[in-house]
């Protein structure tokens, strides 16, 4: 059985039940304790040395340890529905859009709650090692979403999804990234953004979201 | 014809010369004066309102404006040799180790430098947008770069390529960070990296290497 280690509050994980969804993959689901440090234990360790999730236990006992992993994984065993792109041009729009969303839009938001909320001290950067946090990064994260919205906006009010004419990753990171700049209070504004408002109404229609 | 817009000095530009030559593209290349500013004038952005390179044109006029998009269509426009894996389980290991190195090598390097560097001021991030220079981030950059440099040599320790046992974009990207990082003064160590710097001198013998 494939076997997804992940947290119900957490952005990155939500990222991969959705596209698993998506994706119809069977999988059994194991909750890590994010809060209660529980991805820094011996035991998670054993599973993803990285000590983050999501991770995703193959059949076979291999672990992917990361977001890219999944869906690099995930469209090669299970093609159908395409979520990268068919033709070369529409596999380098997902993947351009797929990094900018991941660049511009999740890290930005990540900088913001990571380096300003009194929760993460010491903890600025996912992973085994500790960082502080630096507060000007908290701001800058702050403005780099604004102009990551506007950039949505503008892709949006020429195209019905992030990479174009079809559902792709980009538009499943770019929810997430939406959803979780709440965190740090940022949301779409009904004026300036309101082909990135109708297109999130719409996303929240499919099924996997829910996931 | 393909052409490339590239900048003989800079990092990023270089991952698509490397991938261009690896895969056997032809194509015409245009130099952009980075440090003349050629970037952020009006031709350009005509070509790029990222303002960065590489970007590629295609036969058709299309623009493809990062190395993300140029990786995706080169490997679906001109399958050999493959550079993103062949089976589902390599696909993710090449997904996961190109992830790893631009988020925790080349994006530590950048960081390192564009906010260290006096030349670099208001430059603290690519694009249109200007940011200021944080300097608590340059430091973070450089420690972060120390740990990379680390989990690099971890990996080839046992194995011959970034992604395991065939030469990948994860390669091109990893080469292109560790020599990006002497100009933060940063080299891998002969007594701490001894199969990362194997691994360089080996990487050095491909000819794509001297695009």
């Amino acid at each position: 059985v494939i076997t997804l280690y992940d947290c119900a509050t957490a952005p990155s994980p939500r990222r991969a039940r959705i596209l698993l969804a998506e994706k119809g993959v069977p999988h059994a689901t194991v909750q890590v304790d994010l809060r209660g440090g529980e991805q820094f234990g011996e035991a998670f360790r054993a599973v993803n040395p990285l000590c983050t999730v999501p991770a995703l236990r193959l059949e076979d006992g291999r672990v992917l340890t990361d977001n890219a992993a999944i869906i690099a994984w995930a469209e090669a065993a299970y093609p159908e529905p395409p979520l990268l792109g068919t033709t070369p041009l529409e596999k380098a729009e997902v993947a351009s859009w797929q990094w900018r969303v991941e660049f511009e839009g999740l890290i930005a938001v990540a900088e913001a709650l990571r380096n300003g909320s009194p929760a993460m001290a010491g903890r600025a950067l996912p992973g085994p090692v500790g960082y502080e946090q630096i507060p000007a990064l908290a701001e800058r994260g702050r403005a780099r979403i604004g102009h990551f919205l506007d950039a949505l906006e503008q892709q949006l009010a020429t195209k019905d999804f992030v990479a174009g004419a079809a559902f792709s990753v980009a538009d499943i990171t770019a929810v997430v990234t939406v959803d979780f700049a709440r965190a740090v209070k940022v949301r779409p504004d009904e004026q300036r953004h309101p082909h990135l408002l109708r297109w999130r109404e719409r996303m929240g229609e499919r099924p996997s979201m829910a996931a």
